[in-house]
């Protein structure tokens, strides 16, 4: 099977100056290492908002034209030198790193902690607006037919919930708060189940959130403006905060019962006052996580076995010269997940 | 061998008005699981002086007399029906905690976290500043006789400073930033050797205690006040805060290394704003400590093989009688530890 | 609620001459600690058949008069001075086993692993062919009234499921392969499942085994007599053994990926050759299960939740008088769980 | 800092029919991510000797021209294009394996078992009895002055201590059973102690071996032939064998506490008959090492540490030209290590 490559594809550029211009761009070459992947379609995150808004995140600030997007599904169609050429024609979920391989953490199985991390639309390296994208064979995950474009891209997120779940250490039968309903509290419900919690509560001041988690595995929902989250005595295994509120924070750490585990996922102020003798008193652990390492595989798996439901999260689609109003439905508190597709 | 064990004792008693006395108190009667222990010396903690000063530790409030004290080295004298009578005339150390031995957490192997644990000198459970004490045969811990009656009651705040190197994960190797040079955060400096620690770094302002932490454990020591932690950069495997100071508390977890631990010994403000973006991106696991399980036969071993000393911390020695002043030296700041024997 | 207990109770006792009569017995009294159960369903285990017919399991030996039974589900029906007397009239499942809660490993959470364990029907203790039972009131376990009698006396080998499950530590996403498919072989296949497992092999080189593991959790199965199971290459994730046959766990070991686990719970041969340069290249984790912890809990939301499926399992039902036919019955390869019903 | 190096170099070569002979070779000319190490010493393990005896280890076999050697100390002298320049005249002890990097193992943190590894002297890959080695930079880890060339090529087999200790979980205050005074034996001993062992045995049918274990880290010895280790019963936490011996292996699982772990390093028989209901009974974990990760700088500073003594296990040194002689000096039963040093 051969496809034929162009030389160059339409790109959706973020400028320093905060605007997105579609550009025609050279395909990336591929190193021996690496594949090329026909972008079928990219979700959009939170992090791609706020690349758009405010040029930055904390010290990753963008200083030269950068495409976003990291959530990509699409199809392998070259390799370099040293991938198996059999490959060309598989589609795949793509884990949007690229470790070094080298240093301790890399070595030690924790990749995702490399200090020489290069990872898709974070300055300066492009991510996956565009009609190509390269990345390492290994990063290219096949997935089975059954799952779509869309659905492959959003093994990204589903891989936070993956790595939640673990570092939550949620097992059958663990009880399980989440704090926020956007899309990662969401899919950390989904991920709770299929880990076998038998108890899933999401929190979320919005009801139509709230209804959401419902639908998409949570076992009860709490609306912290109605009950107060401490007074609740959830006693939960776990507690993952996906909202990055403070407050939410706070209850949700004096909800877990003893030596419980705490997972702070949500992005949101610099510092939180966290209530030490509760922690100390009842040893939790609290930590939080930062990517993934060794999840592609299982989230495809999830989402094959129908244990897990992606597409039902995209919200609205768009093409890749719609990509400003994509990501200005990606700020609407209505929408879940919104999707780009390139080659549309 | 026989001992003849009288029918009253003498005690010093912590009041509600927050006086202390001497008192004639009846000698404690054994159920079946329990051994007697005469009193040979009884080391201060910080939360002795706490409930003297203040009458309450959170909720936990000094409404009848109360005996103080809980780190315990004596001689067993007696023993319950169901225990073997070859133990009288035992020299042991006293693990001061009654568990339920049946819910869940103490079936967990976590029974220092059992809700209805009753622990020496917490109100309303008796301590330690009288000639006799009981204790559930099981956690009055032999110890050989090169340890002393002092280090033999000192191995409570050593069981501290193991189950705090447990948590942090401390192996052969391991490098170790520890904050506060008082008797914890000495203790600690040592047990991070003894676990192998290749590097202790101690942080505290006072020169003198920077000083003895060198004595006892530090490969290095930092001074606050002179150097700012924030740029230190240590990157260490572990951080144990001993001060319970919110600055030294982030400025420890600033400077553990992607994927390290933070565990958090001190007592002190009842929040702290931690930096949630450095225990995300670095995935720290950050935890506390409550107590300790199966810790007292290693102390002794620790202190027995000259591992770790404590004899050499006892900065003061008194009577029973003495107790007022035994508690004022204890907050003395050139104090390390004091020690109350209760046959002088 | 008030239960009128009788004084005496129909037992079907077991002699050392391994004759079985139908005796009256007297009803259990019970100590402060304990509750007394009216038998639903007692389970029939390979040990019950092997003590009726051999008289001994290792150095247990039926010395004297002995009732077995040890899978039991039932109802609460008195209480002793320390048990909440609104628990009489709980529908429960029993965790058969008495540990000391004293000794280091009970203390550590292996209560399981005690040296003073006291077991049902393992000389000298007394099982459940009977009419009433006593046991500690936190090994009676609520279940829900979804379960039935008989599921709730099989959440015993369900238990035995789950330890195998966590010992093998099968996640989602995990390849377990599990060699027989005999009662414990077609609970581990379920509990496989429920624990995430993506891939399920079950190895018996019976057909109509096979076609009951593939009803009851196998996603594939394997016959050892077609095909050879070393030139398999499954390079599963666990191996867990439940048939006791030296070919089969050497077969099983060799399909292991490297660092994978394998469990061992069938009984049968003392010894067994082990392949140990393949454990050694490959750094296989091999560990056997005994009995369990902390397992009804959550056997019960399995079975509530549908995800384990008891009843099915249960291929005849006896009345107390009919005990010997029963063991026969179990005996029958064509069986899979034989229940004893005292009150019928 | 220069260093001249020439063209070729004097190479011990081992022949298909197991002839030795030294041969001017190449030196090896460097990838990018490589440096080259002047050999300053080689110590010979069991499988250089065995390569030269029987000419294969397994489905390794001798088939073209090969440098024995695995173990190795030196000097950095040159480095290839991405490697840092100032390491050029570093001191260095060599961990002698090439992994993928990419392989799923790899990438969990477990590059000992990538399946395209590539190890120093095994069969096709050279060793290291020769004047010069290559070696990706990040496996040419830098020892302090204080470590000798010899103590530097010995880090390897203390790797395989260290790797021990881990797998056995070996903490303060473990008791560990190695069964196996070979140099092996004697460095788990010492890695024992350095890992925080209070008790360590050590069992060997020769006396002289108990006499250096004895110095080495041995708290106690066992002599095999003497007593019957079957009625030990040391119940300890770890048995380490050392030996390949399938008794002494069935006699250190029986001598294993409930919950302990076996771990066995030495290397013999294909097959041995293991005690499964000993290990089912008391859940032991039972498994083998193959090499190490993340080992070198542990070793290097307990080495520099003075915990463990590297030096002293060298008991005949040869020049490069006496390979022959140096391995049978290796066999000698009296001999514990044997260096070889390229550049005398």
């Amino acid at each position: 099977m051969t496809a034929v490559i162009p030389q160059t594809m339409r790109a959706s550029v973020l400028n320093p100056d905060l605007s997105i211009r579609l550009e025609e761009r050279p395909v990336p070459t591929l190193l021996d290492d690496e594949v090329l992947v026909q972008v079928g379609a990219v979700g959009i995150c939170g992090s791609d908002v706020h690349y758009w808004k405010e040029g930055r995140i904390g010290d990753f600030i963008v200083r030269q034209p950068m495409i976003l997007g990291h959530e990509v599904g699409g199809t392998l169609v070259a390799v370099g030198r040293d991938v198996n050429s059999s490959r060309v024609g598989q589609r795949v979920g793509i884990e949007p790193q690229r470790a070094c391989r080298i240093c301790w953490q890399c070595k030690a199985g924790r990749y995702n902690l490399c200090s020489s991390m290069e990872f898709y639309a974070t300055p300066p390296i492009d991510g996956a607006f565009c009609e190509y994208v390269k990345i390492q064979a290994d990063f290219a995950h096949p997935v089975p037919s059954s799952v779509t474009d869309e659905a492959a891209a959003l093994l990204e997120p589903l891989s936070v919930g993956i790595t939640t779940m673990r570092k939550a250490q949620v097992v059958p039968g663990s009880r399980v708060l989440i704090a926020g309903a956007g899309p990662i509290g969401i899919i950390a419900a989904q991920t709770a189940r299929a880990f076998g919690a038998s108890e899933v509560i999401v929190s979320d001041p919005v009801a139509a959130r709230r209804d959401l988690a419902l639908r998409f595995g949570a076992t009860s929902v709490f609306d912290p403006l109605a009950d107060d989250i401490l007074q609740a005595n959830f006693e939960v295994d776990a507690f993952v905060d996906a909202s990055g509120v403070a407050a939410a924070v706070v209850g949700g750490v004096r909800n877990v019962r003893a030596s419980g585990r705490v997972v702070l996922v949500g992005m949101g102020a610099d510092e939180i006052p966290l209530p030490i003798p509760v922690i100390q008193n009842n040893e939790l652990i609290v930590t939080g996580i930062f990517r993934y390492t060794d999840t592609w595989p299982l989230a495809a798996h999830l989402v094959a076995s129908k244990q897990v439901d992606l597409d039902s999260l995209v919200t609205s689609r768009y093409g890749l010269a719609d990509a400003v109003t994509a990501l200005e439905a990606a700020t609407d508190p209505h929408s879940l997940k919104v999707a780009v597709f390139p080659g549309r």
